[in-house]
């Protein structure tokens, strides 16, 4: 079995960057290959930048999911960010950290999951970094691009919002406590972007913490109250049912869109029209001091340290 | 003493948030705090981007310096790149890799490096990430913008073209085989603008693995040999004299910008008037496989795995 320390660093860069289709785009006008990558913004656009780490052991473990799976994930994850902007995609660049003993199909496979997911949703690979390390990680930096101020964010919420989320939640929680994870989510970047032009479009967060760990992001930098219904929150499938109600509400991973909207803008069924994704209203913004009202003690959200 | 556990992960981060002025500048409209950042490119300007990762016993180890100066030294290297493309600067990600008995004071004096020396050349951090693991790290994104189509490029050599390097090489090299590292290069960036407008200029790299590893990666780009005279290499002073030769030529970690220059451009005294540095003519590039030319036989570079 051939691993890194057989390739070298600039063989592994070699064969990452086969990877890549060899034209990625009339965006990219420098992709991998030089000091860094440039990348090309229309005018009267600004630029939308995002970077999230994926560590082995602790976003992931190769035992309960392969490689590829891991990878996908983390490209999705990353590109969340972007969706919740509602930017359009320019690129992603990608530091790989790897043990030198780590195979090389290992690193490969996942580097593999990475920049197809990546491709998947319109953002080629166009630059990294390869280094070594003790443990297996990627740091994954996402760049997009939005009109000139109108990025969606998460601190634009007020009293009085009603709240929406798009898809369903819980599932990606459901398979990591069963022990094994093969579903990715989608970025929902095409809903991120034709959000900005909701009419009465509040706040907006991806749910990766999980959702009221999310909401609760969303209620600080907004400087609100929350008040959910549990039971309207859109549970994912699950063995012919629903996954419990703890996971949709604190799971994470989820990769939906969290927003709220005026009193005045659409319903649930126009934004389901408007978005091209099921959606549902699952609560309201309040005065108050920032906290999510109406769940059930205990849902947290994931946790570093 | 406290530990990074002892704050948590959002402890942790806004801890960091702290380091960074609360209106970092007219080009940031969205900063730490959102799901990503939003920063202004002006009109006819392209994006430069560029990521790196900066791991404990690879390359940095806090018993050869404080954390201080492993942050400056880790920003420094990433900045870095941007020069080496001509960029000017707009901002920086930070994703911190943390394991969780860290002290806190260690991760903030290397977070206070890093963001400080951003700061000092004009790069504000934006955004970023902490995540826990085994060991810590901290992997940066810089980015930047350069009129379009006009980045420096290292695939522009051509043979006949003169190679030049800005300041003198070795002193990161010397430290690091003494034990004890204190000097901090500082990027190139203001030279690297200039360099974009200078008559005839060919192919930049910053050198950052050491001068003949990275000519290697110009030659490569290029498609060119080339020739340097070693005896012309710019030493840094070290104790009186100046510091071995095989240092200066494969020491790495000295950050000045290795260029090429067509046969009718500038010499190095009006390279030097127009870039405000030290500019010093080592060698050519000429016709043939990628290789350099006229060294000893020995020197690499740095090299992963």
């Amino acid at each position: 079995m051939r691993r890194v320390s057989d390739v070298g660093e600039f063989g592994l860069i070699e064969r990452i960057a086969r990877l890549v289709p060899r034209r990625p785009g009339p965006g990219v006008r420098v992709g991998i290959g030089d000091d860094a990558a440039v990348l090309g913004v229309r005018r009267g656009e600004d630029l939308v930048a995002t970077t999230d780490a994926f560590v082995a052991g602790v976003h992931f473990r190769l035992d309960q999911e392969t490689p590829r799976t891991a990878g996908r994930r983390a490209a999705v994850g990353c590109l969340s960010d972007l969706a919740a902007m509602g930017a359009r995609p320019l690129g992603l660049l990608l530091a790989l950290a790897v043990p030198a003993r780590t195979p090389l199909a290992t690193v490969l496979d996942f580097a593999r999951g990475i920049a197809g997911e990546a491709a998947r949703h319109g953002t080629p690979l166009v630059g990294g970094n390869v280094a070594r390390a003790r443990e297996l990680s990627a740091t994954l930096t996402a760049l997009g691009a939005v009109a000139r101020g109108r990025a969606l964010r998460r601190d634009r919420g007020r009293a009085g919002d009603r709240l929406f989320v798009t898809g369903a939640l819980g599932r990606s929680a459901f398979e990591r406590a069963r022990g094994s994870v093969r579903h990715v989510g989608a970025p929902r970047l095409r809903a991120g972007q034709r959000l900005r032009g909701v009419r009465g479009i509040g706040a907006c967060i991806d749910v990766s913490d999980g959702l009221v760990a999310d909401l609760g992001q969303l209620c600080r930098a907004s400087r609100v109250a929350a008040r959910i219904e549990p039971a309207r929150v859109p549970r994912a499938a699950a063995r012919g049912g629903r996954v419990p109600e703890r996971l949709a509400l604190a799971g994470g991973e989820d990769y939906e869109l969290l927003f709220s909207v005026r009193p005045a803008g659409p319903g649930a069924a126009a934004l389901r029209r408007r978005l091209g994704l099921p959606v549902t209203e699952i609560g309201r913004l309040e005065a108050g001091p920032a906290r999510v009202r109406g769940i059930p003690a205990g849902p947290g959200g994931f946790r570093h340290f």
